[in-house]
């Protein structure tokens, strides 16, 4: 099938293995498709749905494979809203969205990979993370007073801190990849001023205040350490069995097609089927289709001769 | 806003708690809609999920109630396809299905609401159980043997075990409910003719062949031992809090409608709002927002003065 958006625009957005990242001159956070507008994104992102959902379907009825969306990103670039217009249209018993706030007591007395690992995806099931264990690499770098909280013995917390834990995601993700399930990690990139213009409006609009919190400002005072976290976590986690994808998110309808897309190519290449019954399992259907269809004729029999 | 189906409609498919109940007799499989055909029941139900997405919004951005749609049936009465047609459409970041199959031994090794209770919805969310602990009053009373598994005390194994679980049952759901979990119970009542009719498409259609399983013939052998305990378990379990609702299921868009019907009156009988903030709260959104402009401020001065 004809796929959303251009090979190469999409060849664009994947974050070569190993190589050194540059999110401010070698990713927009615009990006430019001039044969789409608006409404020609809100089109293909329909044509995106129903696609995702036809294959869905296959997926869980095949079993084998299971999908885990990442999504990372600075405050409003659009997450919730992406996973919203994406998903929705898909069956929910096949989808299980989790979301990773900070992390509980219970949830510290374990190694950082724990609760993630708790709700990870079952065969047949798109799982989405709505930010992962990809926190620990940022907003804990950034923040590193939430490292001291994790109670990690002090022998495990050197200088090497976060390549130690590049690898054990790496390892991680490919134990993930090797047991059927297909990783896709997309940071959502939203400029500095597309992310006031969105916190502005959060304030201006009254249903959307419980969205905000005066936390997302003082964040937003670490735009910069939050980029240079993800270019180095992208650096060290972009691997050939799990890319990053920059999505540019300034434009939201552009970037939930790119969203799409990605998925559904995905989906594609699984070459997804509904399963086949072995031969011995036909010859018990069509034994089972008879007794249903003797029934019938018991019935009638028994209604004649009374 | 005006209802889907007429209150009257509803009100028959709803168990009054504590009467006898008789399926055969007093509850339809068609649900009978003079003004409503095949078409209708299509509009209704997009009229009635579009509603259903709106509602869920709110639900989610207040997070104080959760719902927790139960589904019980006899095999193909269309437990999954009224999962994937009524919640298709709403964010799925808000919705978690859950389907219990046959208990793990680590299940086993706990009361049998445990597995249960881990997968509650969380507030601000709508939770599917699709089939549920009641299968521990239904599959498991029509088939003691697999009692007999459950390693419960002996001196805990008497007659009055049923009686007992409906106890615990309707304690449980009183706790929910006490707590701010709204719990709606569906039984998607199929006749045997439709069944069968079912079973009998699965068969043929290679596509379907992998819902099928020769078990599925065998059980239905006690589709009348089904229907007794489902209704000595609706005579029990319906309850002024958590009613039992029985749905017409031989024609699958009616059944559809009416489900998400009750769906979305329960919804729209909450009284949902946006979360309001509070006074202090908003005058720190008001700050927030000026220091969003007043950075564009010293950013200006700076590019001016450079």
């Amino acid at each position: 099938m004809k796929p959303l958006l251009d090979k190469s625009i999409l060849k664009s957005l994947r974050v070569p293995p190993g190589k050194k990242v540059n999110l401010r001159k070698d990713y927009p956070t615009a990006l430019k498709v001039p044969a789409v507008d608006k409404n020609g994104a809100r089109e293909l992102l329909d044509e995106g749905t129903r696609r995702i959902a036809a294959l869905q379907d296959k997926l869980y009825a095949q079993n084998t494979y299971a999908i885990l969306m990442i999504f990372q990103a600075l405050d409003a670039a659009g997450k919730d809203g992406t996973i919203k217009h994406v998903m929705s249209g898909i069956n929910p018993q096949g989808c299980q969205v989790f979301s990773f706030k900070a992390p509980s007591q219970q949830e510290l007395d374990h190694g950082y990979l724990w609760r993630n690992f708790l709700t990870l995806p079952e065969r047949g099931r798109i799982g989405i993370f709505n930010r992962s264990y990809y926190e620990e690499v940022l907003v804990v770098r950034v923040h590193p007073e939430f490292l001291a909280a994790q109670q990690i013995p002090e022998s495990r917390l050197g200088k090497g801190i976060w390549k130690q834990r590049f690898e054990e995601i790496n390892n991680f993700e490919k134990y993930l990849v090797g047991n059927g399930t297909i990783v896709l990690k997309y940071f959502l990139h939203v400029s500095k001023d597309e992310q006031k213009k969105r916190f502005i409006e959060r304030i201006d609009n009254p249903n959307k205040n419980w969205k905000f919190s005066v936390n997302d400002i003082r964040e937003r005072a670490f735009f910069d350490d939050y980029l240079d976290a993800f270019e180095d976590c992208f650096r060290n986690t972009s691997t050939p069995w799990a890319p990053w994808h920059v999505i540019p998110a300034d434009s939201k309808p552009l970037a939930r097609v790119a969203v799409a897309d990605i998925l559904c190519r995905t989906l594609e290449g699984l070459k997804l089927r509904y399963p086949e019954v072995s031969q011995e399992k036909r010859v018990e259907l069509l034994q089972a289709r008879e007794r249903l269809l003797e029934e019938e004729e018991t019935h009638r029999a028994k209604t004649a001769g009374s």
